[in-house]
C-alpha cells in the first residue's frame, strides 16, 4: 500500500469522520474540543482524523485533515489533533484496525482515574466488550507511549475499549463507526455500573454465561 | 384470530411504534441501537416491533417489522429486534398486553445488576407501580427464558416494568403508549430512589396508603 | 371579586401559563404528563391550569383550563389536573400568591422522600430561599391535605419552595413565572448541595449572612 | 487608555460577549439567569457585561452593557449584572486578564460548599488548570470582597479558575473565550473527578509530570 490514495476515497472518509464527531456531542462524551475520531483510508497507508482544537460546530468534511501511518500531515489546512500519534501508532501495529475514537467521557474516565477495570456484570456489556473494561497505563503525550499502552492492553483483552490510567478512553473496530459504537457504549456501562456500585455490589455474571453472550453478539446480531 | 390484518390498521401501527421509539431517545432511555418498542395488530395475530441494528435516526415507519406471534418475520425488509422471542413469548401468554418496551435505561439496570427490586417510597411510584418494582431472573437470549421471565415475574405484581437481573427492563401495556409510559416512569422512579438511598433511607409509605392511591390513580385519574 | 373576567385577560393568562410549561421541560423538572404550572387571573376568582394527562407538546394556550377558587372547572374542554384541589386551597388562603408549580423533579423529590430539608449552605440559596427548604406532611390526594400542608409548612418559613414528603415540590410567587423560577433552583440547590453532601459536609453559612443575602436579592437586585 | 473605545470595537465584544452566553446553557453551566460573561473592550478602560435578571432566550449583542473599570455602567438600557464589582475589581488588578467568567455550575459549586479544592488526578486538568483548582474565601456580595478574593486565591495559582466558598466558579482568561474554556473544563473535570471519588481514591499524578503536561499544553498545543 502506498500513502496515496484516489481524492473520491478521501472525501468518503472525510464525510464518516465529520459525521461520527456529532456522535460524540450528541451522546455527551466530549466537552469543548476534546476527544477525536479517525479513520484508516482504504487501500492506502493514510487516515483521517479531527484538527487540533476545533470547535466541534465547525468539524465539517473539509476541516478533517489526512495524515500518513506515521502521523505526519499530508492533507489540509489545520494542524493534525494532538493525539495524532497515538492513532498512528494504533495503525500501524493493529492492521485488523479501521477507526479508533478518543475520549474523556465523565463515567469511564473517572474509573480510569482510580485505575480500576469495569467489572462485566450487564449482559450489554458481554455483548460488547466480552469480559471486563481493561486499564492501560499512565503515559504521557509526546511520543509512542499512549498507543504503546493502548495496543498492548488491547492485545490482552476482547474489549474494543482501554481506559488510560489518569486520562481517559481509547476505542478501536473494524471502522470508524464500530469504534464510535465501543466509545457510546463504554460510556454507557461505565455509568450504569457505577451507580449500580454505589448502593452495594452488582451480582457477578458467570463467565461462562459472558462467553456466550459476546460469542452470540458477534457473530450472529446484525452480522 | 389470524396471521393477517387489514394493510390500514398493520400501516397505524407501525406509524404508532415508530413515533413512540422517538419516546425513548428524548427521555434518554437508550443510546445507539440497543432498546425496543412493540404492539399487538389489533385482531390479528400480529405485533410490530423495531428491526435489529438500526439507528434510532432510521426508525420510520416503513422501517418498522411484522411479525407473527411466535416471532416469525411477516412482513419487513430487515431482521427483527433480537428481543423478538421475548416479546412474542409475553403476546402469546398475556392476551391483555398490547404494547411492550425494552431498554438498558441506567438507573433501572443498575437496580437490576445488584438483582433488587425498588421499594415504593413515592407516590408517583405507587400510582403508576401499585408497588415496588420487582426482578425477574437472570436468562440467555436465544429461547423463551426472558419471556418466561417476564411472564412469571409480572405475574406476582401490580407493577407494569419487571427489573430483568443483569440485564434491563421490560414493560407491559393495554397499548404500546402505555407500556413506553410505564419505562419513562420506571427509569425516573428507578433514579428518583437511588438518589434517596444515597443519603440515608427513604421513608416508607404505608402499604394502605399505596393501595389507595394506585387504585385512584388507575380508576378514576385521566381515565 | 368575582368568578368572571374579561376574556382579554384569561387569554393571556392562558398564554402565560401554557409557555412557562415549557420551562418545566426544559429544565428537565418533568417527565411525561408529571407538573402543573398555575396562575391567577388578575381581577377575577379564577385561575388557570394544566389539563390532566396532556402530553407537554400539546400544551398550547387553548388546552389550558379555567377554574374557580374551589378548584370547579369553569372554562375548557378537559379535566383540571388532579393537583387542581392543591392549587385551589393554597389560592383561598394566600392572597398574595399569583402563582404556582408542582413537579417531582428528581434531587428535590429524593430530599422529599427521606423527609429531609434542604439546608442553606449555598449562597444562591440564601438570595432565593432565605434559609432551608422545608419538609410538609405526607398527605393523600383527593382532599384539601395537600393544600393545607403546603400552606401550613409555607407559613413558617420564607422559603416559595415546599417539599412534600414521599411526594414531591410545590412552589409559589407573586406570578407564575416566580413560582417557576423558584421550582427550577429548588431543583438545582438540591442536586448541587446532595452532590456536595455525598463526600463529605457542606460548610456553614451563618444565620446573619443568609439575612443579609435574603435581604439584598428580595428588596435590591433586579427589582 | 480611555473610557471611550470606537463604537465597532465596542459592537464586535457585544457580538462576542453574547455569543459565548449561549456556551454555558449549551454546556448546562447556568439555570434561569444565573452566570455571566464579561470582556475587557480591547484599547479602553471598558468592559461589556451581561445585564442582570435577564433569560438567556434574549441575550442578544444588544442586551449587553458596557462598564468602566469602575463597574459604572457607560453604555446600555439594563442594569449590569449584580456580579459587576467582582469583573470590575479583576479587571482593576489584573491587567492580563481579557474576559472572565462565573457560574454556579452544579460539581463545581458542590466542591465550593465544603470548601475543598478538586486534586490535579485527570491529565486534562494537568494540561488545563496546572493543578488542583483552589478555594477563594466566603465573601459577601455588595463590594470588593469577592473580587479581592478572586484575584488573591488565583495569585497563588497556575489555575485560571478559582472555587469561591460556598458560592460558585470565576474564572479568568486571556480572552472571554479562554475564560469560558476554562468554566466548561472546570465542571468536567469537577465532574468527573467527583464520580471517580464516589467509589474510592483517584491516583495521584506525579507533580513532575502535572508540570510537564501543563507546560506542554499551554506552550505548544494549538497555539
Amino acid at each position: 500500500m502506498t500513502a496515496t490514495a484516489p481524492a473520491g476515497v478521501v472525501d468518503r472518509v472525510r464525510d464518516d469522520v465529520a459525521a461520527l464527531h456529532a456522535e460524540l456531542v450528541r451522546y455527551g462524551l466530549v466537552v469543548w474540543t476534546a476527544g477525536n475520531v479517525s479513520a484508516r483510508v482504504p487501500g492506502a497507508d493514510l487516515f483521517v482524523i479531527k484538527p487540533s482544537g476545533v470547535s466541534y460546530d465547525d468539524l465539517d468534511a473539509a476541516a478533517m485533515v489526512v495524515c500518513d501511518l506515521d502521523g505526519t500531515l499530508v492533507d489540509g489546512t489545520r494542524s493534525p489533533s494532538s493525539d495524532t500519534a497515538a492513532h498512528a501508532y494504533v495503525y500501524r501495529h493493529r492492521p485488523d484496525v479501521g477507526g479508533q475514537v478518543h475520549t474523556h467521557s465523565t463515567y469511564a474516565s473517572a474509573w480510569a482515574a482510580r485505575g480500576e477495570a469495569i467489572p462485566c456484570v450487564l449482559t450489554a456489556m458481554a455483548d460488547e466488550f466480552g469480559g471486563p473494561i481493561p486499564v492501560g497505563p499512565f503515559a504521557l503525550i509526546g511520543d509512542d507511549s499512549i498507543g504503546r499502552g493502548v495496543v498492548d492492553t488491547l492485545g490482552g483483552s476482547r474489549s474494543p475499549a482501554v481506559l488510560m490510567r489518569s486520562h481517559g478512553v481509547f476505542t478501536v473496530g473494524a471502522t470508524a463507526r464500530d469504534a464510535v459504537k465501543a466509545a457510546v457504549m463504554c460510556e454507557d456501562v461505565a455509568r450504569t455500573v457505577h451507580i449500580a456500585r454505589q448502593l452495594g455490589e452488582p451480582l457477578a455474571i458467570a463467565a461462562s454465561d459472558i462467553d456466550r453472550l459476546h460469542d452470540r453478539y458477534q457473530n450472529v446480531y446484525g452480522r
